[in-house]
């Protein structure tokens, strides 16, 4: 059944996306230009995500804190490509409590500098390494153009930030952070993604090199999903973190930096959703179960609260509704809402023993035996939807991922079906903006360990460097 | 064993307070001026807090949503007693992507504003009420003198706002979360709180009236911490958030606000900290247990982690001290952080199968028989530290609080041996604003259902009104 607010996403993709934010109640835009409203149905998304990956920090050794919101632009200015990178897109505080600020701060879009600083004072010796730490906070970039999720002023995430006493531990730590927002994505999103470098041109401001997870949308557009940057020493040295090393010289720290956002719920959208609504992975859905009682009889409640208790005790989320509305509306809310299993009780069905499953990704009605192990069949069910929202994502990303060889041949997928589109490059950056005037295409990253498809630049001809994955980017 | 970097906090409270605050590495000030980074000892109490809280908010079918950092002035203005009472507090942002504003935005120093402009655009009908958000932020106030988790200009809190059909459901909201928080210092924070209405002088901004839990501290020294207030309709009429009642007429809803914070970190060292360092409940404590194997041999090693893997099997929080420092180095970190049971490993003790319990609230060393139930030792334990923690506030509390019949009783309390004074009131501002001149006394709630204890006001003589709570505060 289609939903009559959704837009079709094969009609007018943008519209359908902001139709199904708002349908499932996800967010809304405030008064607050630029900035959106976080509503339950979203936010129990981010906080389902915050579990999960809070605890994958925590068991390899990372610590939350808290810094300040705002950072004084002397300390902004200390390390010179951040702030050039920033700078033309902060808030800035000029007054206080009244009064005009000697000096004007701005509220965070990142915060290296506040760590950086933070860390010059509590280093002093090898045996204070490695310091990993993680905030889970709301950054501001003053954008211009704004969509819900996708990018907004203001938007919610977690940076972590860590120091290491070698480079070689860094750039571990650098892959393995990369490496657990990729599980994240691919093993409870359920979305696959890409992995590889950023080129000198997409690094992040101030990073020696940033690696990345991209994600393929519905539409064939890319979402840079999760970053992860290697520094080296150039924050150290800016802000002089040093310590005594090992054989007792002083020494830089190495450091990296690592964040995800509610950028993702977007994705999540983009990826897995249609017509009818919202879908959700069942390893991230806020409600995995709804039970609609068809009609309020003792017997129906009475089955019902049964059915409810035994999957709370298996530990699946599971609501019953007993809104005063019809059945069609529940399983409609259901649907739009994205819960991955709607569970129907009826009278008449159970008077044959039958309660019936309904699948939201494939909409599989199943007749249940009620007296069948029900809590079993449903927790087989949701890894099967949890499987198939993968692989369907999965199928899609590899159909719409293309070798090229020329550039009228990055032309021609990009204007008729884009999608990732591999293709060699000799490394110069004017190679990249040439390719940005095809709809804007850019580099997503280089695939390190791949090999080459050619051996010469899609763009210029001359000698390649790198296999690149290119894209038209969210 | 005295912690040396610790001052006595009967020579000197203040420097006590900050010395326990910076060993026990709870937080530490920033380079940006009355702002502090919570370190993760610090910021780990924190985490428990939102986790015992959230979930309780949740059982009591509150939401948890996000809304922005920013405020635009013309929102602020609709509501003037709130303006009034925050407008000199709060930062300005004039800049936004290198340009200046069109209307300065200030960050939220709380979020009625924007939860009531959010709250106008989505309710419709009393089948939209009531709604009961909720969320976990950090809000900034331009405090000049700021103290760490005191009083700082930003800090971490959670702030609920929710909109009823009637009055009665909101006034109903506003007890139960008060009741919701004194819950959360006595049961968990092991806090015991007197509760009550806070004077029209001492209410919040804007409020129909304000209901407070109270601390007592160490020294005496009050600490207001957790409020829940009554808006009536104030807020609803101000920001229009207008319904279509039972009754098919439009009406404005009923509002409720409450919040505790961080300053609670403030308080459980004040409450139950000592020269030695923090000491913590162990249901607040992240770390409950901490093993410290004497000298590390095989068999001592092997002890340790068959106690940790059990205590962590029944759902404590233990950790093993594996550092290579010395044994009674490895107690007195214990100590300063506040990790309420030590449990101490030795090669020779272990020899005559025994291993020593050290609890950090009496300082007492008792032998176990490594043969007996070390879990449920461990439980019992734990629970008689809770419980001593909390009786020993208790009695400190009780013993500190006085009755007074006139001003020259009230002097002579404050100046020698301040706590909570009781003494009737006439209801009088120009009364509080006497009472303020003996070392900053004011009034800290009105014990709305106690029985008088004297006809005639403390101060000016005249007929009583209502029997109050007087102390110092923080």
């Amino acid at each position: 059944m289609k939903n009559k607010s959704i837009t079709s996403r094969d009609v007018d993709f943008a519209k359908w996306y902001t139709d199904v934010v708002s349908a499932a109640h996800l967010a809304t835009y405030s008064n607050v230009k630029g900035c959106i409203v976080i509503e339950p149905n979203g936010y129990a998304i981010w906080e389902n995500v915050q579990k999960i990956l809070d605890q994958m920090l925590k068991e390899t050794g990372h610590q939350n804190v808290s810094m300040p919101m705002l950072i004084p632009e002397n300390l902004l200015r200390k390390e010179s490509e951040l702030i050039n990178g920033f700078a033309p897109e902060v808030a800035w505080v000029t007054e206080g409590g009244s009064k005009k600020l000697e000096e004007r701060m701005c509220i965070r879009p990142t915060s290296e500098t506040l760590f950086s600083d933070y860390y010059s004072t509590v280093i002093r010796s090898y045996r204070d390494l490695p310091k990993k730490y993680n905030q889970w906070c709301s950054v501001l970039r003053w954008e211009k153009e704004t969509r819900p999720f996708l990018r907004s002023r203001e938007f919610l995430w977690q940076e972590g930030h860590t120091v290491h006493e070698t480079q070689e531990e860094a750039e571990e730590e650098t892959k393995n952070m990369l490496a657990i927002y990729k599980k994240l994505f691919e093993e409870y999103l359920a979305i696959p993604v890409i992995s590889g470098r950023k080129t000198e041109k997409e690094k992040f401001a101030g990073a020696e090199y940033t690696l990345t997870i991209e994600a393929l949308m519905y539409n064939g557009v890319s979402l840079q999903s999760g970053t992860s940057h290697y520094f080296g020493q150039k924050f150290s040295k800016a802000y002089d973190i040093s310590f005594l090393n090992r054989n007792n010289e002083m020494s830089h720290v190495y450091q990296t930096s690592w964040g995800v956002s509610t950028r993702m719920i977007g994705g999540l959208i983009m990826v897995h959703s249609d017509d009818k609504g919202l879908v959700l992975p069942p390893r991230i859905a806020p409600t995995q179960v709804m039970i609609i009682p068809i009609k309020e009889t003792p017997k129906v409640i009475d089955v019902c609260e049964n059915i409810a208790d035994s999957l709370k005790q298996a530990g699946i989320t599971v609501k019953i509704d007993r809104t005063d509305k019809s059945a069609g509306f529940k399983f409609a809310e259901a649907e739009v809402n994205g819960i991955p299993l709607r569970i129907e009780v009826g009278e008449r069905d159970l008077e044959q023993g039958i309660i019936t499953f309904a699948r939201r990704d494939t909409s599989e009605k199943i007749n249940i035996d009620y007296n069948q192990d029900i809590v079993s069949k449903v927790q087989q069910l949701l890894e099967e939807i949890q499987n198939n929202l993968y692989q369907t994502a999965l199928h899609r990303q590899q159909e719409l991922t293309f070798e090229a060889h020329s550039l009228d041949e990055v032309k021609d997928i990009m204007e008729h079906h884009p999608g990732f589109v591999k293709a060699m490059w000799c490394g110069d950056e004017a190679c990249e903006l040439k390719m940005k005037e095809i709809k804007g295409t850019k580099s997503r990253c280089i695939l390190e360990q791949a090999s080459p498809i050619d051996d010469h630049c899609v763009v210029c001809g001359k000698k390649a460097k790198h296999l690149v994955v290119w894209g038209i980017q969210y």
